[in-house]
């Protein structure tokens, strides 16, 4: 090997916008990640797990952010190809349904979880990476499959610690959306590419009225809106009547379900598609009714639209509706942490063939981060029973020790630093998270003991105790070598 | 929008070197990850998640094949940084344990398991995206972390499903190796640089004992080794005397422990840093006898000797010892499963401060396809129980039939394809390996029944049965509405 020539010292730092997790963090997300997969998995759903890369030609171009060119996938060259991490797991399904349509069953339910890449932007909790977890139905086009879909998502959430109450999953429909548009003058049904440009920016706009208000969204359906900073957005000049029109549709939410349907359907009055549209609805909370999914769970809410243009039916999203504090300490809704609907046209990309699909993706970060927020996360980060090294010749001795404690199922480890300052040797543990600590040095071995330390106990004692208590608890115990791990077993137990 | 220029259909494929996985083999290695992290846990390590892309001159240029500069990783440009995919799980974690120095105990014990990505020419069961699964210390110098780490990896193998017999965990140590180097006259004391190359050669030669057989490797040490292809190898230059003394040091396992270190003790006679490695490989046979771990799992072998340039002490591996039969139908030992040891040089890079550290890498498909071959994976992959549709207008009915299966905890489904062919829809259950059939129609309904159909028992009856038998064991059975789930659970039970 040459000399290398010195180089300056690499940087230790995650690369912008990527973060790492540690310890709880993790297990709480794979704890998640494994009930929701439970929950799928008792709907029929099969799991998939497709590679991160995929050619840039299979993924397309199916982002959010369409007017937002500049935001996009990871992308680079290889051998002639262009290859891109991927940035969500519903292309990737499409091109597994039509690579294998030959072997999968038809209907093909299946599951998804894991990382996504997006080359954004990154702000506060706002990450290139982040975990998706989805379910998918592809080659069934009854609206039971996107009942079906609703409520497992609404299972889903009550697994995994939102009770009945605090979520709703939201549907409507596209193609009552269309019948509205229709009625408004921006879809003519026999040339459906006219007003296309206009429909989209209607649609971005009504997906924005959570942030922009109803005169914001007024303004982008007509003829544009400038924002605060003075940034002016292009709107999609219609006329006040036809606005008018349209922010009917996202105000028809009544009491009722049936309310609501019966008003949707006089809006879309003269419009084919919008009678299909709420005719599917209906169908739709019939049988969800039928499952024992009720308004109190799952309602019909016209002011979903989703974001994403290739939704051609159904839509849903589940809102948590309890409040939390935001960075500045104000009280907000949390807000969305799942979406979906129906897709009929991602695999027909790579088949010419019409392929009817469905699904939903739960964004697990910001699940969690609900949940934490709420206080519900109860995996408690116990570190391990740390065995202490008085006496470095002893490791053997050390070594048989935390052996035994692993054998019997308990956590535990041998110090393994420099174990020379005792006092370093007990911030270790305190840093660990120890509910216990084993200490043992030459008197001990001789007379065939150990030493225990209730480190819990022992820290509340410091805390709270006069010194009469501090006398009467004891936090530290000694015990005959075999009931070493009878006694921590004891204190575990007195801890949890 | 614009129109669309009509495009060729995108092909829908993996990239090259990449694949997708189906059902039951996401549900195996997701169980096998379940039951590695459980062992880790045991030891006190925590869960480390770092994310897929780091930046290249974070991860640097560690990979094994240093000799072929073209194999590298998935790089790209970003915003003037090189952004790349992380290639292995510890040059992420040298660049963690450095960024959050002040924050991670000391020793830091760590694992993390998940995809890393190599740009490397595919072959057949050899994919650029795989799982590896890994657990480090960070900060100890003592062996005595080396040997925990070996009786870990033993613990983990039996916790899988290989059981004590069927591998072996073998140990070495790089410092008897560089005492035989300096014996054999190419390692300099004091100027550790010279020889450099010479070394290296000799350091993958040894690896490819193998593969190359006892005059292959001594080509390599020698002038050079021409391949069967014809393909010429430059060799290290050693003399016949020097190539000797390399050669025993291979040959040195002896039937015990203590014999072989005996020997080695012979073989580095003379070297200053030969002598610290055999009483390190002393140390730690002696703690890991202390903690139950003889030598019919963890042995000492100088075979061993890992191809990776960083490794500075113990070197292990961990070898299947049972046999398969490749794809040629030739019976063959399924070899190293995992492999490890220790790098004290790695978080230096960042910090310029030396960190010991050590640690192992278990590759979890390798593993994998090692208990398929051995028919030692259990999980079966039961597909739902399915409701089929005889009457399209009955669907909320099928769909409360199907909730009420899984809130008692069945996995049931009702047939979302069109219902119009019966026929079809039993040869769906029967490609989703469903393990039974629910069916309605009119005349059930009005009598308030249900037909189930034990579908693994009919299979059983049509391949083997006489007619008589038949009749004498129906698989399909009338029961009342409200028994459907009790008569789903016991045909469940009576399969399991």
């Amino acid at each position: 090997m040459a000399k290398v020539k010195k180089q300056p010292r690499p940087k230790a730092q995650t690369p912008k916008g990527f973060c790492d997790y540690f310890g709880a963090e993790v297990a709480e997300r794979t704890e998640m990640l494994t009930k929701i997969a439970g929950v799928y998995h008792r709907y029929g759903f099969d799991a998939l797990e497709t590679s991160a890369v995929e050619t840039v030609e299979a993924l397309g171009k199916f982002l959010p952010d369409v007017d937002r060119p500049n935001e996009g996938v990871f992308a680079w060259e290889e051998d002639n190809d262009w290859l891109a991490l991927r940035y969500d797991l519903t292309a990737p399904l499409a091109r597994v349904a039509a690579q294998y349509r030959n072997d999968l069953p038809s209907p093909y339910r299946r599951y998804a979880m894991g990382p996504v890449w997006r080359n954004e932007k990154p702000g506060p909790g706002r990450f290139r990476q982040f975990y998706q977890c989805d379910a998918d139905t592809v080659g069934a086009s009854s609206v039971a499959a996107d009942a079906e879909i609703c409520a497992m998502l609404s299972d889903t959430l009550e697994v995994v610690g939102i009770p009945r109450g605090d979520y709703v999953v939201r549907v409507n429909n596209r193609k009552v959306l269309n019948g509205v548009m229709e009625v408004a003058g921006v879809l003519d049904p026999s040339d459906p590419d006219r007003f296309a440009s206009e429909r989209g920016i209607v649609l971005r706009a009504i997906d924005k009225l959570d942030r922009l208000g109803v005169d914001g969204v007024r303004a982008l359906l007509g003829e544009g809106r400038k924002d605060d900073s003075g940034d002016f957005t292009k709107g999609a000049g219609l006329s006040a009547e036809q606005a008018e029109i349209v922010m009917g549709f996202m105000d028809a939410k009544r009491d009722t379900g049936t309310a609501t349907v019966a008003r949707l359907r006089e809006l879309v009055t003269g419009s084919k598609v919008g009678g299909d549209g709420v005719a599917e609805l209906e169908t739709i909370a019939e049988l969800l009714d039928a499952g024992g999914y009720s308004s109190d769970r799952i309602e019909i809410d016209p002011s979903v639209v989703r974001g994403l243009g290739y939704y051609t039916g159904p839509v849903f999203e589940a809102e948590l509706t309890f409040e939390v504090t935001d960075e500045k300490g104000r009280p907000r809704n949390f807000g969305s942490v799942s979406g979906g609907g129906r897709y009929d046209d991602l695999v027909k990309r790579f088949t010419g063939q019409e392929v009817p699909a469905t699904g939903v993706s739960i964004g697990v970060d910001r699940l969690l981060a609900a949940l934490r927020a709420k206080g519900r996360l109860d995996t408690v980060a116990a570190g391990p029973v740390v065995v202490t090294v008085m006496d470095r010749a002893r490791m053997a001795d050390y070594q048989a020790m935390v052996a035994e404690l692993r054998n019997n199922g308990i956590r535990a480890e041998v110090y393994l630093g420099n174990p020379k300052n005792f006092g370093n040797q007990l911030k270790y543990a305190d840093k660990r998270n120890s509910p216990a600590a084993v200490i043992a040095g030459g008197d001990e071995f001789d007379a065939g003991k150990v030493q225990i330390k209730d480190l819990i106990l022992g820290a509340e004692i410091a805390k709270n105790a006069t010194l009469e208590e501090w006398k009467d608890r004891p936090s530290q115990y000694e015990v005959p070598r075999d009931q070493m791990v009878a006694k921590l077993r004891e204190i575990l137990d007195s801890q949890s």
